[in-house]
């Protein structure tokens, strides 16, 4: 039997509110180089330390799959219960999502960088350069004017950072995944994309609408230098993916301050909630609509960044800024409390990494696995034990009790 | 490759005894307001701390899929290494199984209960008026002596408790699930029975089966008050399921007090040894029948029932009596001991829930995990870690060097 089925055929529709807080790439590792603890190990925390002596569960989420490291995409999909491979998200997709471009079902989305051709038309720079931001917006200005619609599809244009920018294709029929318009090597053309699916009519429309706006485009910006081409990747529809409500019975609210969070918690139906820019506001917001929403993601960015940056001292002190505005939310505590990371992005790797997250489960009903502190250590002691992420919507709705008893 | 094929191929037969003894609804939650700990922990159990210092094997089972509370059927499906979402038993035969009937494979049965009926055959009292036991009984009794036949199967109608009572139809060619025969409000009328799966011929027939026998049924109590009409639900039949001895080549033996357990052993082939009421009194038959079996499946039903009470200092106290009837079995001491619930039922629930419960392994090659009890807290250090209850058997197995190497 099918595991979703069965959990949507028990679900019961209660008025519990539960909140989900992400401390983005909160997971780290402990090294000898870092006196042998964590950020979360190091960090004051005393409102978290609170909570635990409150009574809570702990355990680890394998984010997607045993040594799997997981993008933001997966990564928060699988928080909020989608099966990160059966619910794939082209990198267009999400790259349109991360600069705040609404889509819609059906759109094709495609990650594109300028480069420079020679005159044959070979890529001889695939960063053209690394033009500067304010460039490409010029130049992404100019496309957007002259390209308003190739064959029956809108075209949509928007830069990003440098020399990076997204394009989405709307209209009627037409399906990804294709083949990347990128040689990923210099010294060879732009090659053409294809279907991936060779079977999909669809995607094959959407193969030729990209040619087309390649014949279109490229004359328009023949001239510039060094940017006179561009490569297009990740080049896929964004899937219809069944909504957070209709899929778990509660009315849910994103309170993120990044676009790409923000289009993530949108992909599957949530209300983006705008404003709040610091924890504290997020916190404050939460508290402010709990009568509207049953369901609040609440996403924290700065964990991630620090840990990137493999700045330990940083991703700490991050972690002490979180747990100073805790309270704001823990005075309006929600039925069901869950806070972990997306994925762990431990200093010494500088990156994202697949390590099991922490996390921290707390309600009536949560039990105490009697732990002083939560820590990636502890939670490895923890009642939860590791499972995968996909999982935690299903622990958070057995703990609001939504869930009818399954047989007699 | 299927992983049940692989045990069944690798499985030796062997001269080991197996035992598994289930404290129904072991597991609980530490709360607060239970001095942050839980029966099992609260409880004085030498014995048990003695085997844990003779070394075990801790860890904690979900019993079907996080966060899924399971009723006693896929609890004790589970336990049995029958995949409780593979293996599904309907609400009907269950409660047939609890109310001591034997059931044979494709039966079909339906739980059933007495209600009011207006002129216009309109449901106006779903429980009639919640009749007593004694009256459904003497209901029952018409019933069964002026239908004993429909069509050409046989009919079996067993009172419950209150307005309840199970009707089981024995004869060829008949299938479940079929839909209710009961509006489930007040103000409508019975409605018609159909398959499920409207492909099943088998089922159609059945659903033929349960109109003839409204039409031969409600005519006997129609002059009857308050009960003069009944509904039906959850009608499935009973599915045949490989037999425990074919599965795992163990000759299987059930020691249990409550007609629900015994039926749950009988539907996967166990023998049922009659006769004791108390846990020593089990434990006692256990030695008796020690050459005449090679699993033992023994059954402590009042940890789960003070645990539906709420009732914390009950269940401790059930737990102590389970102690100290205990040496009893390790005095004959099985080559593999296996001691659990089928789920938790926390106090402060009152009721089944999903949180995984304690597992405990003792053989000469289950190892030891150093730790000093058997409890919650302790199962979660444990080196069984939390896996699916399905899998204890197959501990259980290897334990008793049951299986080949896979492999070379």
């Amino acid at each position: 039997m099918n595991l979703d089925a069965l959990y949507s055929e028990l679900t019961l529709k209660t008025k519990a509110k539960l909140a989900l807080v992400v401390l983005d790439g909160l997971g780290d590792i402990a090294t000898k180089s870092q006196g042998e603890c964590t950020p979360l190990e190091a960090a004051a925390t005393p409102n978290l330390d609170a909570l635990v002596a409150r009574g809570v569960a702990q355990g680890r989420m394998t984010p997607v799959a045993p040594g799997i490291t997981p993008g933001s995409g997966p990564g928060h999909l699988a928080l909020f219960g989608y099966d990160p491979l059966e619910f794939q998200v082209g990198r267009g997709v999400i790259e349109a999502l991360g600069l705040g471009l609404g889509l819609k079902a059906g759109d094709v989305a495609a990650r594109a960088n300028f480069c420079t051709l020679d005159a044959k038309g070979i890529v001889t720079d695939r960063r053209a350069g690394r033009i500067e931001t304010k460039v490409c917006e010029e130049l992404c200005a100019l496309l957007a004017k002259k390209v308003k619609k190739v064959g029956d599809a809108e075209v949509i244009i928007k830069a990003g950072k440098g020399h990076r920018f997204v394009v989405i294709f709307r209209g009627k029929g037409l399906e990804g995944p294709l083949t990347d318009a990128d040689p990923h090597r210099e010294g060879r053309p732009i090659p053409t994309v294809e279907a991936v699916d060779k079977k999909s009519a669809k995607a094959k429309n959407a193969a030729k609408l990209i040619a087309e706006f390649y014949k279109a485009a490229l004359p328009i910006i023949a001239k510039k230098k060094p940017a006179n081409g561009f490569l297009m990747r990740g080049i896929a529809h964004q899937p219809a993916i069944p909504t957070f409500e209709e899929r778990y019975q509660l009315k849910p609210a994103c309170i993120a301050v990044y676009p790409m969070y923000k289009g993530l918690a949108q992909l599957v139906g949530m209300t983006k909630l705008e404003g709040p820019q610091t924890i504290a506001e997020q916190f404050e917001r939460y508290v402010a609509e709990y009568d509207n929403y049953d369901y609040f993601f609440i996403h924290y960015k700065y964990t991630d960044m620090y840990g990137e940056d493999g700045n330990f001292e940083a991703k700490k002190k991050a972690i002490e800024d979180f747990d100073d505005a805790l309270p704001i939310l823990l005075a309006k505590m929600p039925d069901v409390l869950a806070i972990t990371g997306d994925h762990s992005t431990p200093c010494a790797m500088k990156g994202h990494s697949w390590h099991p997250q922490p996390v921290l489960l707390h309600s009536e009903f949560s039990g105490s696995d009697k732990l002083d502190r939560f820590t990636e250590t502890g939670a490895n002691l923890g009642s939860l034990g590791v499972f995968d992420a996909k999982f935690l919507i299903r622990h958070m709705q057995a703990n609001a009790k939504m869930f009818d008893k399954f047989g007699a």
